[in-house]
């Protein structure tokens, strides 16, 4: 086995970018960066109209208070999830099982504003506990968060929301005595870059790390 | 098989975050969002002391020009990672395969600024095409940013940095002819929360979505 060829590396620079196929640097630079998240966030205009679309871009800001945050594009389909954001303060994120990829997927696709994407995909629209953004049903976790603040990116626009999580639905079987939810016993779906899903498995965990020991699993 | 017992959601709301036991609410808020990458962020002092941290908080700003952003909070261990990149303007991002989820790990612990952790957890700092921020040798994916701008969240000072991409370094067997990285292919880490690692699967990808037609595998 020639080892070298399996690791040899491919170097971009600054010029590659500029003279790239157009379509190739969006999967390139959209797909290295990592795995990632996919939450499908729910909204609903004040005219009752729901609508449900798909991120890879949550990340947590804080846990006390409880703040997550979330990315939109400008050039975005999901132009109705930051209209309803702005117009009623509330939104869901729902995570859903590698069943649903498709079904998943699907909420990308540009509907029209009187078009619920609950309905066109398959999910099931809940109203849980009062609060007035649609939930997915078919979760196994929904936050349901009041928007607090956002930031526009002055380099190209892109908006970062930051929510205040006001419920939180889990579920129970998932979250370990400590707190820990442990998501990939739920299946979770995950995603690389724009048009890619994975499932994830846990390897394991470690305890809080300390310089004067090496990494302990627990 | 008891479904219901399988499906049972628990509830928490916002009186639930403020009584909540300190380390269950933090474990609980971190590890729901949904499965986060994992990237070593290389850094060097201008008095040449290298720095690597890890960070699940990447995400996409841009392709064209291509920008990536950070999540660096307030009480960060990562306080280093943020002084070498406003000194100096330039960091990099390194995702390592699950082989090394140990050591990714051991990065957390609180070094002195005048250890580094590529020596100390076993890293290989390398220094690529005269970019100033070390890389991590075993990377099978390496980021190569200059700073742009960044924000910091009123709610509770988090920092949000961009940074636009100035170099890429990828293992050639993962690109795909369209450009998709699959990172999965390279076995990348990936995790869960402040302590738990991941293994990812590609499941499938999917065609552009369209409003008139089902999802479909590509």
């Amino acid at each position: 086995m020639d080892l070298t060829a399996v690791s040899a590396m491919r170097h971009f620079g600054s010029e590659d970018f500029l003279s790239m196929d157009k379509r190739f640097r969006t999967q390139l630079i959209n797909s290295m960066p990592g795995i990632k998240s996919v939450n499908l966030v729910g909204t609903k205009s004040e005219d009752g109209f729901e609508n449900l679309a798909i991120f890879n871009s949550v990340f947590h800001v804080g846990a006390n208070p409880p703040f997550l945050g979330l990315v939109i594009r400008p050039d975005s389909v999901d132009r109705h999830t930051w209209e309803n954001i702005q117009k009623t303060g509330v939104y869901s994120l729902n995570q859903v099982p590698t069943d649903y990829a498709a079904a998943a997927h699907q909420t990308s696709a540009r509907y029209d504003k009187e078009q619920s994407e609950f309905k066109e995909v398959g999910f099931t629209a809940e109203c849980k506990d009062g609060f007035f953004a649609p939930t997915v049903g078919e979760s196994i976790v929904s936050v349901g968060l009041k928007y607090e603040e956002h930031y526009r990116v002055k380099a190209n626009n892109t908006l970062v929301v930051i929510g205040r999580i006001e419920h939180l639905w889990i579920q129970e079987r998932l979250i370990a005595e400590d707190g820990f939810v442990d998501l990939s016993q739920g299946n979770v779906l995950s995603c690389i870059g724009l048009d890619a899903y994975c499932t994830s498995s846990l390897i394991n965990r470690f305890a809080y790390a300390k310089p004067d020991l090496p990494a302990r699993e627990i």
